[in-house]
């Protein structure tokens, strides 16, 4: 007996009703250097583009838009690592209300100081020995605020699940969708946008090396944790999958690919110099696997997600250069 | 008595035809924040996704694919700061030909070694010391090469041109157009296509402080030169406009204004962080003038065309960072 999955075809098409106007449809680059170096046509939909620049103001947006008018007046309560905060700062102040954001203290300066921009009162811990979600639920209970996770929620789902719509709107025939995977909201709203567009599209998630949680959780065929990432794809570094994007993703997700941290430079490094475009090292993640030939049996037509590009120069400087 | 100007919109019309499925047709950026800051609704036209990375290659591929069999089969030579150098490579390439181009052996290695890799052979020269039209004029003599030059050419203003008319088909009512001007080739090509679809559209140019040979040339009502100019802008390090271009530019372009070097670091840096898109120097001054406000009243809907990305992460760490 099958269950129904928890976020469908008509719940992204809603989504993307919703962000009409308000999200950018963001461009579907290509790159013939990429395209020969990989072996396949590759189109890359560019989410580092997105308002503040990464897919997550996709979700974000629609899970704020749905809030009554009581919850948008007594505020909003986040946890993120970064732009899952600077995209609830937006939606909040896009839509009249006001936000706090749980971050890491060591959380990327040129993130910190975005998610201020937009109105936010940031929170801070300790990453390695905090709680986030302890402690974004004390402060919502405190304050009487509304949390929005960053990927446990069929809306936050339903949303990012856009950008892969929009993707497989403006390019037929898409024979593969290849998607990088932190908690796995993004990829589940994709395959969820995908498989119900083209039943028979590859979904390939990618997930950095020290952060293999649903890699090691799929072949397990339950949850299973993985120790704190260190890995310099901020956004990716999760312990373990989200119960609600696992139930969406073992059984929509045909495969994930790892990409290392070395690969994963390499990735940004082509994309400044060959595709002029800059992405952060979790937006990276899933052209690393491409580029380090990490996916066997590549098809002809690969969609690629870069989920964002997040990164002031010094950090870039850092990891890439000079 | 109005003399006829040398390209018309409808060889800009004709470009557009030949380049059709060979160039890109590259995307049109929005960013709130730049809007915001500048007090405009700015249409931002990505040359740097173009091939080769620069506007460059719709000129040269215009131009060489109206060459005959026999021009072809005998080879292309051209002399180019880079971009140009690249185009021409490319252009020969895709249409079975080859090139040989003249290079300042101060070109930025990244644009050398792109131009190899499209096959052509680099012949170098000192920039401060030698002449690189008489090199080139010398070595097409000698070898029997057709010469194809960066902007005297109706072929390629004509081909440069379509960028505009790109713009200006995909963004209805543009009260103004900006534009870089180095030899003048770009904007003659533009202003050709914007006078031709939008008569009250306003053409603004932008040099960099050290090569202002066409704002000095307009002002003076004839072409006069300036000392070669050393700015990071390298494409735009003209020491006196084409006689071609400037013979378009006296007529269609309404102003020049000027960007410092400083102002240029400062708009590739605000591209790279705000916009996530990587700008070279030439690319960045005519959005430079914007951000640092030297364009005066501006209206309320403004076409920027960015003119290129080539640039390596070495050389963009030494301008702008970390």
């Amino acid at each position: 007996m099958t269950n129904a999955l928890p976020v469908t075809l008509d719940d992204v098409h809603d989504a993307a009703a919703r962000l009409k106007g308000v999200a950018h449809r963001t461009p579907v680059l290509r790159s013939r250097t990429l395209d020969a170096l990989v072996g396949a046509e590759v189109f890359v939909k560019c989410e580092n583009f997105q308002r503040v620049g990464a897919f997550k103001f996709r979700g974000a947006y629609n899970a704020v838009s749905r809030l009554t008018p009581g919850q948008l007046a007594r505020g909003i309560a986040a946890y993120s690592s970064g732009n899952h905060a600077q995209a609830v700062a937006l939606a909040a102040r896009e839509l009249g209300s006001t936000a706090v954001i749980v971050m890491p203290e060591d959380a990327p300066r040129s993130k910190m100081e975005a998610t201020a921009g937009y109105g936010a009162e940031i929170v801070t811990y300790d990453r390695y020995t905090g709680d986030r979600v302890a402690i974004g639920e004390a402060l919502a209970a405190e304050r009487g605020l509304t949390l929005i996770p960053p990927y446990e929620h069929p809306h936050i789902i339903a949303g990012q699940g856009t950008a892969a719509l929009e993707l497989i709107e403006d390019v037929e025939d898409l024979d593969a969708l290849v998607v990088a995977v932190g908690g796995g909201g993004l990829i589940a709203g994709s395959a969820t946008a995908a498989k119900g567009l083209l039943p028979r599209i590859r979904v390939i998630g990618v997930e950095p090396e020290a952060g293999d949680d649903t890699r090691r959780s799929l072949a397990a065929g339950e949850r299973v944790s993985v120790p704190i990432p260190r890995t310099i794809a901020d956004g990716l570094a999760a312990e373990i999958p989200g119960e609600l994007t696992f139930s969406v993703n073992r059984r929509l997700v045909d495969e994930i690919v790892l990409a290392g941290e070395d690969d994963i430079r390499a990735a940004m490094r082509f994309a400044f110099e060959r595709m002029k475009i800059v992405i952060e090292p979790s937006g990276a993640t899933s052209l690393a696997a491409l580029l380090s030939a990490r996916v066997p049996d590549l098809p002809r037509r690969v969609g690629l997600i870069i989920s964002g590009g997040n990164i002031d120069t010094r950090r870039f400087t850092e990891l890439c250069g000079p």
